[in-house]
């Protein structure tokens, strides 16, 4: 494996490590894994500005529904101490407590562009997002 | 100015260019702005994927539109072969022909986040696109 090959290892295994942290509910693991100025463009939304702001509307979210990604990485690239990613994501999302009995999982997929930033201890974290997915 | 802010410049060129020649319906300029294996990624809509295809949605767009683009950009970054950029588009659609005389402007806003690639001769093209103007 060559250097660039383990690059794109380590960025996959971050994408990895964000979905299965999503799916067990640690939001914690997942905010390690973005810049603190990491922005989120959202289609039809203002972008999303920074780790507090993405921990805030993630919060609510995991206390109302198991959100279970599933990647199918179309391309990582690196370039010095940035990675690109064009990631194709679908997503469930299962209410956790269901009043009535009826509540179904929902189901989204879509396109993400990201961009990853290399820190100075070599860890790869999300700096830039433009998510798809509807 | 330094290096990094040289490329800058560059690409910033790259959108100015594609923008003046997207009003002036000046196709062939555009497609030499992009890679050949250029995609693009849109809400709610499968990837473009290669010059062509954006040859083909775009022929008919300009044959109907005088297409306005007006760039506010958020962030350029330079990595190796590689910059991304971080763009907040306004366009303003206006019909070319308006058999009724009652067509009127159509404007749309929206994040794009691009790639872009450093050719051999130095030029830069648009790689990869995530445009969410709605």
């Amino acid at each position: 494996m060559n250097s660039e090959q383990e690059e794109q290892k380590k960025v996959r295994e971050v994408i990895d490590t964000w979905l299965s942290a999503t799916a067990k509910g640690d939001l914690q693991t997942v905010l390690d894994l973005m810049a603190e100025d990491v922005v989120f463009l959202i289609a039809g939304q203002p972008p999303m500005r920074g780790r507090e702001a993405f921990a805030t509307a993630t919060r609510s979210a995991l206390q109302h529904f198991r959100i279970e990604g599933k990647p199918d990485i179309q391309e990582i690239r690196i370039a010095g101490d940035y990675a690109f990613c064009w990631n194709y994501l679908s997503i469930t999302m299962t209410p956790l407590k269901s009043d009535d009995g009826a509540a179904s999982p929902m189901r989204r997929a879509g396109h993400i562009l990201s961009v990853f930033r290399k820190e100075s201890d070599g860890r790869w974290v999300l700096f830039r997002d433009a998510n798809m997915v509807a």
